[in-house]
């Protein structure tokens, strides 16, 4: 590749039929944000769809709003545009509580579809919270299941794996499964798949229906942009519905909740999946994040986040030759999500002085450094910056100062 | 008692010290609001802090507001707090989720400490999301637990009950258990206790360390108005804390969250029951709400509570003697919550006609009326003007229109 330039990025970002969307964000000036794999930044409406919830809907509306403004339907209606962005047939997805309590929900379904089958298969390196919902699950149930944690999950299916779960883009290394094939190698053994989106949804093309996937949750607070802790989503495939059976079975999950029964009966498909009140400030801040999502076509945003993403690591490998940095990335385009990483030893003491130049990536132990490219409202010139100052630090050495030595990482 | 006038409740309020925390709320004009045992109403504080979690912390901070405005403590700071207003000990109580995901959690551990016994008794009438949660968890365990429903349960407590499951204060009566007393009776037969305090806690005293109290959940946004869908609260004895095992191990609950180990190691104490990520800003609303109820004391609270409660029910009878109220709620104060309840046939067109008249209280299937009384922010004359307003609409017949016929009532 010839050598980049600041100007040939600048040029991309004139080109860019995205570059709009920059401006419905609230970015703070002297910050490249590219942690939005981690939290997503404010959509502009967001304050104020958040005061009217408040102070009109809530306010005025009080204990009326639930049907005045329909709140009851929230978990719904956000579930059904959160449905499109995952490319789910209508009526699959809900919006719920948390990723790892949807996880927990559709993990105990998903065992108790597939009676004669004991192990739940997963990979080394996925979400920490998947594997310990996975193993509070199978010590509750008390009946012999395991979670086998391999390398290569593909080539370990076989006839006792009940299930098949795995996160889709990996969050060290952004890593992307083939959707498509992983489901079909599992389908072929009898395996359910549970993917975690959580690192996909709002960056990458997805098509739960068309790839026959069976039950998928995922994070609202990151690509979607729904605010800290916002809730989670959780998809069912239609032919499962008849006989999922969430073991959360609280009473909004209920056929008639008004009806105030004494006995759980399941509401219609994957409505019985929704627990317990749903939490509306948050819910609406998700929806706000989701609609703006709704308004990008995904093939644009694919292709922008490909070229940050390969132009991120040319111009590491231009700027930073000699420091050290392992790209963990695939070099493979068709095989990562929307962040690039790289492991260095010192990548905590790099990370912070990064972020004091304002340049926000994120670390994660036990050396990699991680940056999110959301191609709804980085720049290309984002790009150029953040490595230009990562070379900064490099050369002049302000890493190494103690100030940078490592204290507690959080996200 | 001698004949009650308006002026009679307009000196109540002119001598009642509680008096200005009404000024607290957002109300909106020409509204009686007595639904605040369902959906408290808005602090005046919330609208600006909401605003400040949203535009500064988040849309400044952005990623690194989780350490600098604490959002990762506030399960347990907000936790903290709300185990003051039911007098837990300190590090007993933590926020996360919903009412009935922390019931869920809780059951399971209270049938994992009691091996030998496969009884969870509760009592008929109880919230529904609580039978629920009990009939998800049995059968998902698989192993013979039952889920008793009966009238009387501290007469059926025995050897096989695991666990006494009640709700302290009745969400259509208003009736209250005697916590201490109750408690006790399952202590002596080997059964942990588990209290489910949404209609109690923020509205009557709680003592639940004195009480020996084992396991609790609550609610956020009824007494604590807290916002919509507020997530909730759930305590832990600190004699439990070493063999509790909640069942939803996710990696906010992990000794080490952000070591990323792939084998959960449960957090010190109460704090292992956080699961996901919490919900931040529905959290930073909860937490205005209970910083208010903490400015109040409880024992002019309790005692305004009373006397409000008492008024209702003699303005009733005064007012409405042969309308065919009956009324549901105890007549003795010390056997109820902060609300009254009548039974009426008519009476979701009544509550209809009612809601329209600005007299806001709420209908629950298949006849009850029910009043909250939140010694907060509602008035003597409120009570006065709320009667007055119920003797009208029966007066006038207008709850026999056609338009009040029963449509979904909601809460």
């Amino acid at each position: 590749m010839a050598t980049l330039t600041r100007d040939t990025l600048a040029a991309l970002d004139a080109a860019d039929k995205l570059a709009a969307f920059r401006s419905r964000f609230e970015l703070p000036d002297g910050v490249i944000y590219l942690d939005g794999n981690s939290l997503g930044p404010v959509p502009k409406e967001t304050p104020a769809r958040i005061a009217e919830v408040v102070a009109h809907e809530w306010g005025v509306s009080l204990i009326r709003a639930w049907t005045e403004h329909d709140w009851i339907g929230l978990p719904l209606r956000v579930g059904a545009k959160t449905g499109r962005l995952i490319g789910g047939a209508p009526d699959t997805t809900v919006v719920a509580d948390s990723t790892s309590v949807n996880l927990f929900k559709l993990l105990a379904a998903a065992l108790e579809m597939q009676p004669g089958r004991r192990t739940i298969l997963t990979e080394t390196g996925n979400f920490p919270t998947d594997l310990y919902m996975a193993q509070g699950l199978t010590a509750l149930l008390g009946r012999g299941h395991v979670l086998r944690v391999v390398d290569d999950p593909t080539r370990a299916l076989g006839p006792d794996v009940a299930v098949l779960m795995l996160t889709h883009v990996n969050y060290r290394s952004g890593a992307m499964h083939d959707m498509a094939a992983v489901t079909r190698a599992a389908h072929d053994t009898g395996a359910l798949v549970l993917w975690d989106l959580s690192h996909s949804v709002g960056a990458v093309p997805l098509r739960l229906a068309e790839d026959d996937v069976d039950l998928a949750v995922g994070c609202g607070y990151k690509f979607l942009n729904g605010g800290p802790g916002a809730p989670a989503f959780l998809y069912v495939a239609p032919r499962l519905h008849a006989g999922l059976k969430s073991p959360l079975t609280g009473w909004l999950g209920h056929a008639e909740p008004f009806a105030f029964n004494s006995t759980y009966r399941p509401a219609h498909g994957v409505a019985r999946a929704v627990v317990g009140t749903p939490p509306v400030l948050s819910l609406a801040a998700l929806e706000v994040g989701v609609d703006l999502l709704l308004k990008a076509p995904m093939v644009e945003l694919r292709a922008k986040s490909v070229l940050l993403s390969d132009l991120f690591m040319a111009l590491v490998a231009q700027e930073c030759r000699d420091d050290g940095f392992v790209p963990l990335t695939p070099a493979d385009a068709a095989r990562r999500g929307s962040q690039v990483s790289f492991a260095h030893p010192a990548g905590y003491a790099i990370m912070q002085a990064l972020i004091e130049r304002g340049v926000i990536g994120d670390f994660r132990a036990p050396d990699v450094l991680r940056f999110g490219l959301a191609p709804l409202y980085v720049r290309y010139v984002d790009v150029w910056d953040a490595v230009s100052a990562l070379r900064d630090v490099m050369r002049s050495g302000i890493w190494q100062e103690e100030r940078f030595a490592l204290r507690r990482a959080v996200t």
